[in-house]
């Protein structure tokens, strides 16, 4: 008896296989017809994989049936705080600092008394061309919730 | 000789009369022509004024001089950790805890080894109305910067 | 000019009046027809009041407008640190340690990947008699959110 | 000569096991005529089980003896800061966190100084069925008890 | 309208009169007719008086009614961090770091899991005459509480 | 070369032996013919044990010489601060927390300006029967030492 | 009798005149004839100035003898650490992060165990003329000091 | 399927080698024609290289091929707390607390509101011949980025 | 009524005084015919006085008596951890973090199991000249106290 | 290849070694003719040996070639900083956090701005005979240096 591979070793263990076949984020998340986000966090740990997902990627990376098992496993989710300082993770984290309470503050004179939801959430992230440099763009969409009882 | 009223001073004084006046922060942003969240985010202390601008929020809302000189002051940037944890500021931690990572590889996958830059930054929000419930929409839209020697 | 009184004094100033009057929580609660947890925390600065019931408030307890102003702003929810190692707070953080995994893996068995939510939420306590000792009941209801994209 | 296994490493042989074996906590519970979230938490390793209790359910799962032995193990309580902010554990912390000084103003408004405990104390879960969507209903009941010199 | 005066400042207050008046703890606590180290904790703000024993201290040290009321007050209990490194307080500390470990091994050997009581506690400050240098004796006295569902 | 068994892993192998052989730690604190807490604390890695005492605990548990020699090595002492959230231990934690600020009152109004030595130390845990439960009756017992030049 | 006007509060007096004014931190640097960054750092609170210089300082700005007893003062030199996360000084942080240890290996390979003195030490800024955008150039020049017994 | 070696447990290896074979990293840096800050700092994981740098590295240093996949894996950047105290490093992080503040005010006299880039950005190190004593030189040079909407 | 006087604002008013009369820490040891090192930490709260000697202190200075008695209040030692970051005490902390396992190990070599006491324990500091440079050296002197049962 | 065995894992065997032989940390430094304080933190990771003193060490111990390598490898000082709550090293640490700031004061006084360098540095201890209780006497020597720019 084993216990099952933690996800972030699967995670490790996807990735590096994704890497060695030459292969995107991008053509992950269309081999699975799955968000880009979402496919790039769940392999990396973040979401359950169904087990046609599971199996899908494991098939194309060639990985053993350890990892399909794990990547089927429900999450903890969150990341090392060391990894929070990384610079291309601070630079959100910092314009949370910074703009966080604005945010807030729209919200409520927007909606009311409430938050947008993490969970009824999707992320999505693209490249906008620009004469000056072109520019990464990152959508937070996430449904209202306000306090009831 | 008194110091100049803190930002976050200030930032409470424009907030009072905001409220007491019955004023939206959009109509605050309208009036300085502005952008909504850089408004918002520039009157509670974290970008400085010009004097224009300044000056024509102290005269809207009725507030002394002293208000208008900590406006136009540069700013420390920051929010008080307290505050990190407010729900409605805490569900955008929550996000970037949770996709941060998968953020970081799809900005090297798409851009190479750099970051979105959180200066040459703005952010933007808004409402989709959704059957299910309408959602809080908010673009982080920033320049890519590639680590260059 | 001033800033509007803080949520935390106000709440401060709410509580002398109640026990200078020798009146209960559950008194201010039926006064204000609201249930009896959300009272206590609305008028401690968790949760805002609406312009009726900061007046209602007020009156009952003989409070300045400078109170129910501040009753009825939006606040930054959370508790100062330094109060959750008050053993009668402490044993709530100490059930949510001991039993928060386990909590995790049923909301999961039972409704899929997801969470209870904290903000479509209410919370009751009551008094259960007990031959070996009456017990505090204290219940958590939230609406199951389930992780959706 | 070697130690016993960990608690940790135990609770996630067990977890796999069940996992592989398509058995819900439920089941186990049920297997052990125990309550629900007391057999998660002993399983994860929170509670010690009964000599007669590891062995049932190491026989269920057909799990070695060394797992028995540590199931049966006194534990040391508490779970990983890590794991505290998974948003669905996360939540029971941002409530306990928004109502912790109510609940201590009720408290003591109904039973008098002191506190609810955590030992003689047991906690359940139930779904409720709601048109608005099924809500997760937790419920904490431990015996009061008084500050008594 | 003024708030209540904290326990802080008024246990600081109790402190000012009591050293001005020349005495000691036990003094105070022999006209309360309570346990000393109750009654030094009490004044302090980390129990509750009442009303005849907050009366009784003002009377006694001539303190305005603001204390006696602050005396009634419930606290909120724990001591500023910052107060636990003074070293006379943080031999204890040290002490429960390093015997902490045994002394949960012998309770659940000796009463089974559980813990001891730190509400139906009480804790008591001897002088032992020794010939090699006198020593403090001070005795934790709590109830056993077994871990019951 | 081998480095020397952490006190650590000799204190888990001694645990080990001692459970799987039915012996309490009091019994190995009798073939010892050392106090209790002295005993329990050093076998968990607290205190170096004599050549005579790690001879006499490792014949008993038939433990080999690594670990005696372990047993010996003077130790850095100190618990892993993950335990000290432990209920059992932690209880011990938050009445130095809310008793502290008091005894140190007591023995500088008892004694003058010192502490009490948690190095000239010993420590004692009783039983002391009680109709109302039984009671965890623990002795500090340090030699006061004041502040001298 | 009063305490002398804190390092904090006469910088912002500073400041605030400096400002009010219309005078650069390098017309107060050549108007002591004193290096940039010294007296921009000396004037914030980090080094004392001489009677001279404080004197020199608070005629040109009119500030009161207070505010020149308290630049002459020794300071306990350091940053609130909530002032390091702001954007500008973060940046260098970040520098130190990703580069610290390749520059302790250079150190080492170029002068051997040592350390760059952080005491005989200067600091230095210029601007740079670039046609892809100017840029910072911060110097840090610092004796060498090697470990010697 | 193997993981990809950890860039942390390749730099080990590199410097290894690199001891081994009395190189010192300015020999890596001209063997790789790159600056020799950049060069210390990728080789111990803060940069990806290039395949044909790593190559380059590998067969100089004789190194396996997962030091060479390592190499130029996309690396989390930023250096382990632990670290950030070593003396050599320490002084880095004391300059930028003592003279953080009086660089941000420089920066905006100089430039306006905004930031020194830590990613547009290189850093150098030289020794400076003086009489009393060498020198260690450091230069930050990085591109000034404007707050910009 | 009113509170007794920090002894921190004590120690400032102290320091104010004997700045503006131009007296050393030296005078005011030799004023109370008292070590050097003991004076100055006593003066800015880390010691109380005696009557005699906080009469002579506030005699000297011309401080009022809320000063004088101030400083015959037992303290509550330690230092704000902000100013431990100060370079000049930071010094002393990093020499205790290079060299503190090295003084234990040889603390426990020459002395057997126990600890230099920091209460039986006075501290000495001197210049010694030296043609390289004058150097400080700090003497640390406690009785040795061994651990006993 | 392999990487450099750590200074942390070499000391642990140079001190198994060291103990197994019965050799005390004296005769180490007599056998290298070196500082008592000096040999033992370098043994134990603090700083680098020569090859000559490191081939010495390791015969004498007969220990292998990989020890020889490690010591005589750059270090990075530091303690875990869970070594330094032991007791022995903690009286350190508590006597600099009561003495700091008057050693600072002191430092000032005699010297004029500046610091005692850690660097330029070496630290004695002995045992000093008192017919009261023989005395630990450590003395920090370090060189003055001034801020100089």
């Amino acid at each position: 008896m084993t216990p099952i591979l933690s996800k972030t070793d699967a995670g490790a263990l996807v990735n590096a296989a994704r890497i060695r076949r030459g292969l995107t984020w991008a053509a992950l998340a269309e081999h699975l017809d799955a968000p880009l986000v979402w496919t790039t966090a769940a392999l990396l740990g973040q979401h359950p994989l169904t087990a046609v997902q599971a199996k899908a990627v494991c098939e194309l990376l060639e990985l053993e049936d350890a990892v399909e098992e794990s990547l089927r496993l429900q999450p903890s989710r969150g990341t090392d705080p060391a990894l929070m300082s990384d610079p291309t993770v601070y630079r959100f984290v910092e314009a949370v600092t910074v703009y966080g309470p604005a945010l807030k503050e729209l919200i409520h004179e927007e909606f009311g008394d409430g938050i947008m939801s993490a969970i009824n959430f999707n992320i999505d992230i693209k490249r906008r061309p620009d004469p000056d440099g072109d520019r990464v763009v990152v959508t937070f969409d996430g449904k209202f919730l306000d306090y009831k009882w």
